[in-house]
């Protein structure tokens, strides 16, 4: 069970507890995921990828894949039409560079990493397309590959993308480099912090590039109607940024796209991007016929967005008494084959935890023959903040300092700075972490040979971005919800109680259902733990704009004006007369006489986004002999705003530290010295599993967010960021030696321990 | 080629003819109507039907079917919830006898129609489920049938149903009667109208049961989820009304049931109706798997609901001039076998299109044993008129007065009385009759032996009712509309043409989706002629929603108010400089940067409905031989208001004229003694092909309604008032005996020739 402090909850829907809305459909089996879709004429897509790390694509003959019988079209980067290598905007969302965008896809010149995709096939069944694979004829020329961001950086190392150079400080260097951005974050004056600091530890830490690990591999089916139109069936975390970048890769106008969502099996972060998209819907217009693509595993791993590989270098200099002086930083992350690391969201959020007068952060965005990263949970922080919290806890060790107070002492406050140079609004930093102090993990003694308790914390900005919702009233009093999010940990359910809060119903009587781009307005990506704060925003100011309506009808009714009408308790009163009154469900089953149906809609962008913090305690036994750490105890404490649905919220913060758990202890993309990933399956590539788990207690704080209407922060990214390093400060604390490279798995752990048993480390 | 009077158009959209938005689908079969849904899991139901046309249910035993392999559940009366035998509301639409309305769906204790549904079985697979069918033993005890409505009025009638009393003029007779209703609609005194007039005729009139005869049997697939909520996908006009009634009869709240509508094959008013909802949907719930059920041809015509089959008198006293002084009539109409015959419509309409002083309407809605009636376009009035055009050509012809300059001078005017007593608003009958006698047809003389010429005039009043539109804005400067109102006719381009217009942009710009009952406000059925009217409305209204909030960008990003800026040509300018200047696509695409996603809404209950008046000129040939009718040459006119898509509106003419052409030669349900239709597949129940028609020439009139913001009325349903009357008209005067009775088969033909050669009629 997890642990919630109790506390008093102000409202009558939020703040509950009811079953999912979707959770039959899901627990039957009768929700529609990618693959369940079936329409009549399908033909199957299968991808041929690159053997090589780096290679110079020479030439590709496809003539003997399309002789096989039962294939039906080939398609390659040829295909699609030449794009600008230069920033555009799309209307939507952040500039992108075409070119770029489209090579992902399917490789233009040049494979930049295994697994990349030159062409696809077409055929009657999955099989004849995947024989048809070994009838292309591709001419590489092998090149050397670079794996980590410190080697590709080297001025001797092998050029990705011939035509990038480094923007640096805003500025294009004109210099051809891997390093396709360097930026900024600085504040106070760091060399007076550290002169006037009486301890000062500088440290290296890297992490490996790791996967979401979600369940459902893409699938993608896509049909080029005759009339030009495209319809595409995906499982997406936002299907109006899939419209975006199929319709620009394409060449199309983004209104001839209509993008429909399926249910989604995890996503992370991983299901932002697309893939397949635009190769399905190309082998469908030469074909005439919809076209099926759905990913192996290895596919999954090969071929997707993982979360960036790092190199993070901290120096914090401090006090006797623990006040920290000055934190420095240079992070060089992994974009993979195309840049767009989140190197810049870990540089503006691993120090935010603190209040620190000089800081100085340079941030490196890099590219190597690795797939190019997606945005994974709190995409950056956990790796830069996994260097920041395992300073601390060696700054806390050797000055004899409490490592909770520590935190407290130096804890971000409401007005501080972030390193953005952007002062926090109201954030529950300090309450948490008294918390945590109060817990009764903290306060529970561990004992035992080879254990350690380690702690960490963690920030995250949160995003907030545009949604749109519509409801409609039935005239038995339930209304349907109508919205873009698509549903991840319950968001359903957490966008249809505020509405419920709202018009004063039981959550069952809101009917939430996620449409495709053609029925709702624009919505933002389910990501960036914005889709319960900002959509269920959106409900909320869609059913005040019901009840405003509702009071109109109620004046009708009573030949009066709205202003003379109370709403509460889902029934309207008049002011000067309480007696006189009319419910909701009253009312609406009156709306055909009062003049016709009732709709509310509203569209949202809003500003008030709450950031967010967690401290994670965790308790490590570890084996000497076989190197094995077993996570003993674990309590993940958040402010999260005020709980929508405290169940769902508890789930995101025991998923964000398992899924850390994996990350820090075992989980890690094995390569070859030709760069070929030596562990693309979830038997070689081990995430951790029920048996690997004690039960994550969590501790939901609720300091309320004066910018939602309900006060709710994101809850969905901050949890993956304290665990990196609280697990690594707590094998060290076991193992007496200090943990700079994850994963932590035994190799690594013996080789640890034997290293001080020779007097090293 | 149909022919349109050519005439000017004010509008940049509205009046021109673009390619209709879901064509392509159409044309290429990629359009999902109601036998396209194959969910996973499938069973497939199938119906016992009661062979005789009167019966009493003694007992049912499902046991042996039960017993057949592969049978997975039977359904009968007793699986439905019992319900009130009273009027009750549902909220939306009008009051129904929730009884009556269950017992249509599976008899209870009573078969009243051969076809009436006694059981239904669902198994792995339609043969198994018919299999089954012959399994069920029930135990009839047979009853003499009735089957016309005169007949069902005698005393000693066998009765229909046993609780029936004859509501007459508003009040409870207390007799049990096959008369449901007796409405009376009067005005002034028709007997010093008669006594008044030079000439006075009174004749009696019958038309056939008939169908509607849409391409399409009607298809339910239905689940009922383990949580209680049910989905169904149905072909049908007017899902919210599916969704109502299922829920109704099945005696779940509404919000339990979401409706799909699939692409539809044709309704005319007969998939305003449900049947195979409720069964499906139990059999889906004893079952736990989604169940289909399509019905056969012959389903189709015996057990869905027809056009009424109808007795009318009439009497009219007219001035030697012409001037009509008076107007009687009697209707008694056929509802088949549960009440609700359009007997009222066919009063309310029969006598509009002439200014008359005096009138009395008798009206009486009968119970006989067929099957329940539905709608069919124009409901009541083809056959009501069918008898008033009839005598008035032969007043006209005993006169010796031009029956066109008859109808010109008694037509009706903005400010005359209707047959309801409500004075008609702006009317364009005058201006649709001047173009009649100036049209090319009606001034070609018509020459050869056993030829004829007929005219016929009608009128329908047109619905309004509730729709609901959204629009969204689309970065590129297109707009996606939300739309619940079900495509029959073009309507998905009708209703896009409206918010084109409003926008400036080209129809092509604006994408119709139409969606279930959960995704958008409440719209009532396609019929009553008011899709393209009231949810064309909708589309203005919320197209015009969307220009204001562009305003507010506009005034936001030149710091300015809204009402300094004006729109026009799909541009804003500033009303003080119009050198400022940004188009609504420029707009569109600075969306996010000005206060996020953007859309409109509207509901609307229209009030300023357009009534409707239409003239048909019919050319027949009769050979004297054989007794066939071949129609010559065809032209329509009518009053349109403003034509939204012209071919569209030129095609529901055609099509009306068409339908009133097989109704009036060749239709007809043929009872055998025993009551059982005796021509159930289309071979033997006669409907025009295309050898039997000539071009229908059309001519729009276009006298813009005031109450709707481009003039519009509704156009479906009128062009089938006319053409029966038109035709006995022309059928007469080709071979000098009148004809009362339809169809005027060849049978009917050789009769009226034979006994004029003896001396006869």
């Amino acid at each position: 069970m997890a642990t919630t402090t109790e506390r008093p909850n102000e409202y009558n829907v939020v703040g509950t507890r009811p079953v999912r809305h979707d959770g039959v459909d899901k627990v039957t089996g009768r929700a529609r995921y990618g693959a369940d879709i079936h329409p009549t004429g399908l033909l199957h897509g299968k991808t041929l990828r690159s053997p090589h790390a780096h290679a110079r694509i020479k030439s590709i003959d496809v003539s003997k894949a399309l002789q096989l019988p039962g294939v039906k079209a080939v398609v390659t980067s040829k295909d699609l039409p030449e794009a600008p290598n230069e920033p555009v905007s799309l209307g939507e969302g952040p500039m992108v560079n075409l070119r770029l965008l489209s090579a992902n896809i399917l490789a233009q010149d040049k494979a930049l990493y295994k697994g990349h995709a030159i062409a696809s096939v077409a055929a009657d069944s999955p099989h004849i397309a995947e024989e048809a694979l070994s009838l292309i004829d591709v001419e590489y020329e092998v090149l050397p590959p670079v794996l980590t961001a410190p080697e590709a950086m080297k001025d001797d190392a092998p050029i990705l993308i011939e035509t990038q150079t480094t923007m640096s400080l805003g500025k294009d260097t004109g210099k051809v480099s891997n390093v396709a951005t360097h930026t900024r974050f600085a504040g106070g004056d760091v060399d007076k912090g550290f002169a006037e600091s009486d301890l000062v530890i500088e440290r290296e830490f890297t992490t490996p590039t790791v996967h979401q690990g979600y369940i459902e591999p893409q699938s993608v089916t896509a049909l080029w109607n005759a009339d030009g139109d495209i319809t595409i069936w995906t499982s997406t975390q936002g299907h109006f940024g899939i419209r975006q970048n199929s319709a620009a890769v394409l060449g199309v106008p983004i209104s001839q796209v209509r993008v429909i969502p399926l249910e989604i099996g995890g996503g992370f972060g991983g299901k932002t991007t697309f893939y397949f998209e635009p190769p399905a819907a190309l082998l469908s217009r030469m074909t005439g016929r919809p076209v099926k693509m759905t990913m192996t595993r290895t596919e999954v791993l090969e071929a997707t967005g993982p979360g960036s590989g790092s190199y993070t270098w901290v120096k914090m200099g401090v006090k006797k008494d623990g006040t920290i002086q000055a934190a420095q930083a240079y992070l060089a992350f992994e974009a993979g084959a195309y840049p767009g690391s989140p190197v810049n969201a870990g540089a503006m959020c691993m120090l935010n935890m603190y209040s620190i007068e000089n800081i100085l952060i340079d941030a490196y965005d890099v590219v190597v023959n690795k797939p190019k990263v997606a945005a994974y949970r709190a995409p950056g922080a956990p790796q830069a903040t996994f260097a920041v919290e395992c300073v601390v806890d060696e700054i806390c060790e050797q000055l004899g300092i409490d490592v909770m107070d520590f935190h407290v002492m130096n804890a971000s406050k409401e007005g501080d700075r972030q390193a953005t140079g952007v002062p926090f609004s109201k954030i529950g930093n300090v309450e948490m972490l008294e918390a945590a102090k109060e817990s009764d993990h903290w306060n529970t003694p561990l004992e035992g040979k080879y254990t350690g308790r380690g702690i960490a914390s963690g920030f995250w900005f949160n995003a907030g971005m545009q949604s749109s919702v519509n409801i409609a009233v039935n005239p038995d009093g339930t209304v349907e919800l109508v919205e873009g999010s698509v549903d991840i940990g319950g968001t359903r359910a957490a966008i249809a109680m505020q509405a419920a809060e709202v018009l004063g119903l039981p959550a069952e009587d809101v009917h939430p259902v996620v449409v495709d781009t053609n029925s709702v307005g624009y919505t933002a990506v389910t990501g960036g733990s914005r889709t319960a704060f900002a959509t269920g925003w959106a409900s909320y100011e869609a059913a005040n704009d019901v009840v405003r309506q509702m009071k109109e009808r109620v004046a009708r009714l009573w030949e009066t004006t709205e202003d003379e009408i109370d709403f509460s308790d889902s029934a309207f009163t008049r002011k000067d007369n309480p007696e006189q009154s009319i419910t909701f469900r009253e009312l609406s089953a009156r709306l055909m006489e009062t003049g016709g149906p009732l709709v509310g809609k509203s569209t949202v962008s809003p500003r008030g986004v709450g950031a967010a913090f967690g401290l994670h305690i965790v308790d490590v036994e570890v084996d000497p002999e076989t190197g094995k750490v077993d996570v003993l105890r674990y309590t993940a404490l958040q402010d999260v705003g005020k709980a929508i649905h405290p169940s769902y919220v508890e789930g995101q913060i025991q998923g964000g530290a398992v899924q850390g758990i994996g990350w820090a202890i075992n989980e890690e993309y094995f390569y070859n010295d030709a760069g070929q990933m030596a562990n693309s399956s979830l038997l070689d590539y081990r995430m951790p599993i029920a048996l690997d788990l004690p039960m994550i207690d969590t501790i939901l704080v609720e300091v309320a967010n004066p910018g939602h209407p309900y006060g709710a922060r994101g809850v969905g990214e901050v949890p993956i960021v304290p665990p990196l390093a609280a697990i690594a400060n707590a094998v060290s604390h076991a193992i007496g030696v200090r943990m700079y490279d994850l994963p932590m798995n035994p190799g690594r752990i013996l080789e640890a321990l034997w290293g001080k048993d020779n007097g090293g480390a």
